[in-house]
């Protein structure tokens, strides 16, 4: 199977930031060229789409989201963050159920299909359910099991863990991760005996980090370390590390993350309303570290729109640092995109437009007036548009939305078990 | 002419923020009742709109832009605020003609209609192309001709300025303010001859006040005094005032703004894309001051999304002061609409749903991913709905949005018309 998308205004992230006029050639689910028109190998495509000018990109990857959140959507909002938790949102997962979860996840999915998002990375409880949610929809993902053991239940949750490496050997696009879920959740034993089963799997290890002020005193008041501290003291960032949040960490943290190649997947739509604060990510890239940004859950966001997180990101580093030439658009794009790749160690197969890489990718119309006049569509791509311009996203080549349709499923279907759901858990 | 949206969710933004299922009855271009359908009076209408469910709210109220600036959209972004003005949009400003700023406010208009505004408050030149094009599309607006002075020709401007009350007197929507456009261009006299003409012309005075930091501070060191401490001891504040920006103001400006009833345009867009900062918001509202939120021009935004203003203005509140309760969704919406009203001077003619006002309405549809489940529409209107929501916007009881058409010119032909001027702008 041959496709050509054609007619493009083309956003690599590649190496280079290459933008310009051009084509994407898709073969066997891989893309073989990206660039030029008049350049392209001279093939007839079994497909052709016509992008009519618009703008064609890498896929967005979510990097830190919890999928099934979509069910408690608006349930819990404005509320202080332990009253949110504990009166709300852990009564709600108390009910959930397998059923619920896959639901609530293809809910999710048909969300990000929408919204250009190919890729995403889960941490959660009823992985299966989440796991067979991607497979069906077609999304690539990496999925943690969350592992945590303030209530006695680790070592259940440890095996569970190393038992979803093999439930997703038989789904060709979803990867596992092993997610020790925070440093107030998890005992320093609990954090060893994850990085000795992460070290014999080769798995990433996917962590909340210093999200709140108070959680990150607390840390160096029970440790006398930071939590980034003491994940490097106890040997965890031997391992590959993707660390969600980090709103708190110090300079010296940075440091640390910098020299074991720690990623951040920073939330900032979620940081801001579950008021956290606002991420220092300038500094972070100014240090070197692999900055890529995330939805979080949709009860702390309320949505799944990688193209706001992306603007965002860059918006709030140039207010708080009063510098406008922070993260400008290209690098705001890279941070939703191949940024996200690498975090999620998928960067030499997703993440840009490039031959040789899976055909991950989102065609946005430029037809509206957001779009008008056309001086620069890179910028309008990220201080301009929105989820509402996705004309087309595509993972490995296959179409899962088109033209305001999912291919995966009956959107009214899903809709309405993910309410009804969602319901129970309120009940 | 009779017309009756039923089948909706209202959000009626008024004194008891009433949310509910309900229906609008609109005669002759007022709205004579909105409630519960149960208790609705019983009137043939010419025309029924079937909400289908969806929000229907008060048409949004962008308090500050500078609608032409459409036509510089994605020109000149991330860049330093004096190399943005002094190399990019000034020069491309001094090319500007009576018809490019038509066209590039006719697009505006597209846009504004396409995202739910019924009502928007400009600061700009040429404001009499700026009425056309408001007057032709049908919303509603408050213009200001800016007055500066920093060049020599503050008496010109201020004649211009009470000319342009007489020209806008044969358009129903459209009224008049004067612009001084900020302490560091208008000197200490020429706020004293703005304040006289304004008494004389009982009119509304559009200020930016403290948008940076450097202004702020530029102003003590010349004056003695804060830029709303320098208004105060002119006597500008006796009259009506509108202050847009106001990120640097102290709680000393702040309570002198609430004793002067100023009220204040919050731009949290445009002031993180500048870099200007953060705004304060909720101190203000603590100190009673009235707070509506705008989309600046689209130079620095770069769209004129109302409904991603509302959202950020409250959660760069809570991030902020790391206190999510700040600003609940009720409050964001109110910001977005009545507020907006009250800086402009018309709440008692627009800005919510009841009685005795004017039409101006926003229906949005909740089928969207976005909007399931449906918990709480209003959280969901606040949080995750987007522009791309909106089916229907009317002003004064007559549609000029639906179904993805505006009804008041081909956008075709107004898109194009405002590229070619925009192509002269940057020669």
């Amino acid at each position: 199977m041959k496709t050509l998308i054609r007619n493009g205004f083309l956003v690599t992230a590649d190496a280079n930031d290459t933008c310009g006029d051009g084509c994407v050639l898709v073969e066997g689910g891989t893309i073989t060229y990206a660039g030029p028109e008049s350049l392209a190998p001279q093939v007839s495509a079994d497909r052709v789409i016509d992008a009519q000018g618009g703008v064609v990109a890498p896929g967005f990857i979510d990097t830190h989201t919890h999928v099934p959140m979509t069910m408690m959507r608006g349930y819990a909002d404005d509320l202080a963050l332990m009253d949110w938790l504990q009166n709300h949102i852990w009564p709600a997962e108390a009910r959930l159920t397998e059923e619920a979860v896959y639901w609530g996840s293809m809910l999710a999915m048909c969300e990000f299909a929408a919204a250009g998002v190919t890729c995403f990375s889960d941490m959660y409880n009823f992985n299966e359910a989440i796991a067979r949610a991607a497979h069906d929809s077609g999304l690539r993902a990496l999925i943690a099991t969350a592992v945590l053991d303030i209530d006695g239940g680790g070592d259940d949750r440890l095996k569970r863990a190393a038992a979803f490496f093999d439930a997703v050997k038989g789904y060709d696009r979803i990867e596992a991760a092993i997610g020790p879920h925070a440093e107030y959740t998890v005992s320093p034993e609990m954090f060893e005996k994850v990085r000795d089963l992460a070290g014999k799997l080769n798995a990433r290890i996917h962590v909340h980090v210093s999200e709140t002020q108070s959680e990150h005193e607390e840390c160096i008041a029970r440790h006398g370390k930071t939590p980034i501290g003491l994940l490097e003291s106890l040997g965890v960032l031997e391992l590959p590390v993707m660390a969600a949040h980090c709103v708190w960490v110090s300079d010296d943290d940075m440091d640390i993350m910098a020299r074991h190649h720690v990623s951040v997947m920073t939330c900032p739509g979620s940081n801001l309303k579950l008021g956290s604060g606002i991420p220092r990510v300038s500094r972070m890239l100014e240090k070197g570290i692999n900055v890529s940004c995330a939805t979080d859950g949709a009860a702390s966001n309320n949505n799944l729109s990688m193209m706001e997180e992306m603007t965002l990101t860059g918006l709030l580093q140039k207010g708080l640092n009063q510098d406008p030439s922070l993260i400008p658009a290209k690098t705001a794009l890279r941070i939703a995109t191949i940024n996200g790749a690498e975090a999620l160690g998928m960067s030499s197969m997703t993440g840009s437009l490039e031959a040789g890489k899976k055909a991950d990718i989102v065609v946005l119309g430029t037809d509206g007036v957001r779009w008008c006049p056309r001086t620069n569509l890179l910028n309008h791509l990220v201080y301009s548009g929105s989820d509402a311009d996705v004309k087309l996203t595509m993972v490995g080549g296959d179409i899962i939305y088109e033209d305001g349709h999912i291919t995966f499923g009956d959107i009214e279907e899903i809709k309405e078990k993910a309410s009804q759901y969602a319901a129970e858990l309120f009940a």
